[in-house]
């Protein structure tokens, strides 16, 4: 191991496939010959953190004592830096960040960074996500700091959207999910969006860039491009 | 998260893609309605331990010292039990029982038990692994010690698994790699193997149960059942 070479801690499990997706995108996007040239993680597959939606929404357990202790249980075990394969559990940052002394990398500033990248020219960005994501307000602040302005899913779109996201994270992964999704994303796209940020991870696991016609923004692969690039020392480790 | 519940640890990254099959499978065999039914991990994805082959075959750096210690850290995070998504790993297992006092769980003791369940009249047992897995013998002890006969690849056919193997730590999961097991596992077959043992966890990302004429035992999927029930309690943990 190239000691320039960081571990990345990650609070995984929110939902589990989506930290499986995680970790086979970070894979693939590792240029590796053999076993040693691949990055090491430690994952915390966490799928007991209490629910971040019926948190959010005012009706369950606060998942913020849970992650920090996640947080600080990977610091302690060599983490240099944190990552979440959920968009929504960084609503609860603060608490992490108050559990540790090393970087959090955020999925939601690199995706809407990614914006940037993937449609330059880009005035409107549509954000598919869950109800307690969006409640939240974490992405539009995002996309409007950013200079861009935001599409949302009507009130019917995001109850469509958590029944398709809790079919996922319940091991529905069918096509039907999938053309649910990309009727989702088309509705965005006819009232605006030049682009569309899949900010939910459970969502890339059925909604593929072919099926939309602006670009889509895969938050999980975004974190995942992220990841590799730090572990492998092509970018340093923000401050803390 | 029921009491009940126990925590595993996962000695990963060896290989990389196999350890995300092993988390997948875990995840598939849950019986889950949302994140919350899913069972916790802890997984210790380090694919920078040293090569097991060339450690074995008498000409890299021991892998034992790191081995240990990702499991006594995977212990103080909390794990009740360890899992090796890695069959070649297990040659080095006191190394890790020195350095722990929870149960190890054996993906060889589990995999030749399996030939039991799949394959009942099974009397010659086929085994596709690493050079260094075989060199050390522990399969072949198993299956004798389990009244079965073992038939081994032949030196060039154990030259071409390594060739293969090799080439899917690499990401190449190819068509041609499935033609080339399933070749080598018709080998067995013909000298005389009631059912093949892939102990290997490259191998059933590229060979399935149709692609041979007798039982096909996956270690991966024998680790992940076991990983399930133990996680679940449907099954008590082993003493130490």
């Amino acid at each position: 191991m190239d000691r320039s070479q960081k571990i990345g801690g990650v609070l995984g499990g929110m939902g589990p496939d989506a930290t499986v997706d995680f970790m086979a995108k970070v894979i693939a996007l590792t240029d590796a010959g053999c076993d040693q040239d691949h990055v090491r993680m430690l994952v915390d597959h966490n799928p007991h953190v209490p629910n971040r939606q019926q948190a959010i929404l005012g009706d369950g357990e606060d998942p913020g004592p849970a992650l920090a202790a996640m947080a600080a249980q990977l610091e302690a075990s060599g983490a240099h830096f944190l990552v979440i394969p959920c968009n929504t559990a960084y609503v609860f940052e603060d608490d992490i960040l108050a559990a540790t002394s090393i970087p959090l990398i955020s999925i939601i500033t690199e995706s809407v960074s990614a914006v940037r990248d993937r449609a330059p020219g880009a005035k409107s960005v549509g954000i598919l996500a869950t109800d307690g994501c969006l409640k939240s307000g974490i992405y539009q602040a995002g996309i409007e700091a950013a200079g861009m302005t935001v599409v949302l899913p009507t009130a019917g779109e995001l109850e469509q959207t958590m029944v398709l996201i809790n079919a996922i994270k319940a091991g529905t992964q069918s096509k039907a999910a999938g053309a649910g999704m990309k009727s989702l994303a088309a509705g965005l796209v006819s009232r605006g969006a030049d682009a569309i940020i899949a900010g939910c991870t459970e969502i890339p696991l059925v909604l593929h860039d072919a099926a939309v016609d602006v670009p889509l923004i895969s938050s999980t692969d975004v974190l995942a491009l992220k990841t590799v690039k730090l572990a492998m020392g092509g970018e340093s480790l923000p401050a803390r």
